[in-house]
């Protein structure tokens, strides 16, 4: 008997679960029986392992398409080290033994892909060739390197320049000054902050200012940016930017109101990047001044996923499965643009040993000059992950969602 | 010639541009221009007045509907009394015969409503019977008395149910506990609040607590209801509340931490009720804690409009318009429930005198009698108003808007 187990790991995206369909599909015919762990690798070590062809129907696989968020549970827990603690593993084989599992599927980013290059290289070092480890990958954050992109970037990015567009229009509306400061997700990594520009493709407005967590943030340029814009008549100042955005010495903006945001406890508090900033643009300008945190809204909102997105992260399940089918120990699946216009991608794979804990940053050409917006590159790149949208089966008025474990 | 003017004011929603057209509509062939003024009755005082023939297409009407806020701008004014302040009322009577002005709808909600029966008593007061001023609702809200509901309620609903399902699936990918609490607007009244239940309507869990500002909001029972919830092994605790709770004394909760929120300068500051919460749960459980306040999303978020919503505004200011022409001064045209299953309405009109600065609460009967969520009837109520979706155009990867006064 040969089986496939799947696990997913680390934050929820609005496309895992497409990936997890991808994995499925492309596994059913050619094992005996696909398992799910639930709760990543943690339920592997605690047997939490359910027959997916028992959990799902060929029906229910839109719904689980258009499901926020991972229906399998998730964990955020790194290995040790193999070379030091092999007790962890020897336990991980023996649980594979237990359920006949050949191929071990783990969909995630990029700490999940060290624990899929760890699990891959005891295997070698042990000369276990009859179980095959891969990666899927996954992360809002789109900052694992190698791949062109990452699933679940694009229906956050689409979530985002939607937001934005509606958030433009609605902080216009009045005739009095304001600043709206929107917080976007990235703590290292700005491309979800740099999608906000996307919301200008139609000829809005989108923000007047854009600052993403790669360029040192520098409060009185920041400042002088709003003012400029006040003095050419712009009232309506919506500003994107990235939770992470730190001053030249690496010290979150965030923190820097660690001494006076006291809980009722007298307990520092980082209060997000927005609201602190939102305190220094009221007292500086005088103006309405709001911050806005689109929190985990952006990763969750799976009524309104790219489609090419969704395509996209189930191909990536396939490559993935493919990959462990054909005993590829080790690498995770990829996606390569091939041409931007017409946009055409190809799927591939990589060593996790490339991938594992690295980070892909918006690299220098896609922030303009000034720090304070995107180039053009960064649209052309962005733009067509955003194409298209998922035809969305409503029930009562709100989506249909798929829950394998309903109590 | 006869005119009719129309200004939006008050908060932005998702339907009151479909208002505006309902409005652009019904009045076109019977008078001879149809006119808006921007930025609300403030516009009106600067004769920021524009021809909507000539800013509107008969093929930018279902772009105009799926766009969020107010095409034509708003604010938030008050005139005087009448009576002992007349001279702002005779220079309104100055302009609206400056520009032949016979009609004038006001959209808003209830401040919005003052200031139509304050013009409209100005009138009969002074025998002015050729100028007719009226109302249409709008209020994401729904805290107008006399009418079923409230324009834009039904789009800020389903946005709210939507959202709280996604996250409520987000939330539960971790097995360890933990404590999501979200917060939605609503200061005075808690039907956005009793509208995160309607993300049950196709079994998912929702939210475990909901706390509408209706109710006195004692915490340490809330940490009891939370307490509870733990010992029953419910370990992803989805709480939803409005942001106007408050204590026994009256109190709002998101002022009791106002002694310990300093801005950088040392100033007190209000954190939401939310963030106040966060705090206090993180303290007595130790657990993942969080808090989300889904702020401006929630009555901007045009993608997901309600369609029940969207045709009910349009009709809502045919409604108006027709008051206006049949000479109906100081009327709001409101919704009447008719027939709940099948869902059935009719429009008919009222003194806006009896709306004006009145506040429409969650009754008691659809609170439940723990304080901590909402009953069935709450849910038959609400659960017409998010049926139905507009199927939304997207260019680019994003919806379309519509700007009147692109710059």
């Amino acid at each position: 008997m040969k089986n496939l187990l799947v696990a997913q790991s680390g934050g929820p995206t609005a496309a895992i679960n497409s990936t997890l369909i991808g994995i499925y599909n492309a596994a059913k015919s050619k094992v005996d029986n696909v398992y799910g762990a639930r709760y990543g690798i943690k339920g592997v070590f605690n047997k939490d392992i359910h027959n997916l062809s028992k959990l799902l129907n060929e029906s229910d696989l839109p719904i689980l398409a258009q499901t926020p968020a991972c229906a399998l549970g998730s964990c955020r827990q790194k290995l040790k080290d193999p070379q030091n603690y092999p007790e962890q593993y020897e336990s991980l084989i023996k649980i594979f033994r237990e359920y006949s599992i050949n191929y071990f599927v783990y969909i995630g980013g990029n700490d999940s892909m060290d624990t899929v290059n760890k699990i891959s290289t005891y295997l070698k070092q042990n000369n276990i060739n009859d179980i095959i480890v891969v990666g899927a990958p996954k992360t809002i954050d789109n900052d694992l390197v190698e791949t062109d992109h990452c699933p679940g970037f694009g229906s956050a990015a689409k979530y985002i320049a939607t937001t934005i567009a509606e958030l433009e229009r609605d902080c216009s509306v009045y005739s009095v000054p304001a600043v709206t400061l929107v917080e976007i997700m990235g703590r290292d990594a700005g491309w979800l902050t740099a999608a906000s520009a996307l919301s200008r493709l139609n000829g809005s407005k989108g923000p007047s200012l854009i600052y993403c967590c790669e360029k040192a943030f520098d409060t009185h340029l920041f400042l002088s940016d709003i003012k400029k814009l006040f003095e050419k008549k712009d009232n309506s100042i919506l500003v994107a930017l990235s939770e992470g955005i730190h001053d030249n010495n690496g010290r979150y903006i965030s923190e820097t109101a660690g001494q006076t945001y006291l809980d009722e406890f007298g307990h520092k508090q980082n209060a997000g990047a927005a609201k602190v900033l939102e305190q220094i643009v009221k007292k500086e300008f005088g103006c309405k001044t709001r911050s806005i945190e689109i929190n985990l809204m952006q990763r969750a909102a799976a009524h309104i996923s790219s489609l090419t997105d969704i395509n996209e992260s189930i191909k990536l399940g396939e490559q993935a499965a493919k990959c462990a089918l054909n005993e590829m120990n080790g690498k995770m699946s990829i996606i390569l643009r091939k041409n931007n216009n017409p946009y055409e991608v190809e799927y591939s794979s990589i060593n996790t040993s490339i991938v594992a804990n690295k980070v892909k940053h918006l690299p220098n050409d896609m922030i303009s000059s000034s720090g304070n917006d995107v180039t053009n590159k960064a649209i052309e790149y962005l733009k067509p992950l955003i194409q298209g949208e998922l035809t969305v089966k409503y029930k009562n008025g709100i989506p249909l969602h798929l829950n394998l474990f309903q109590e």
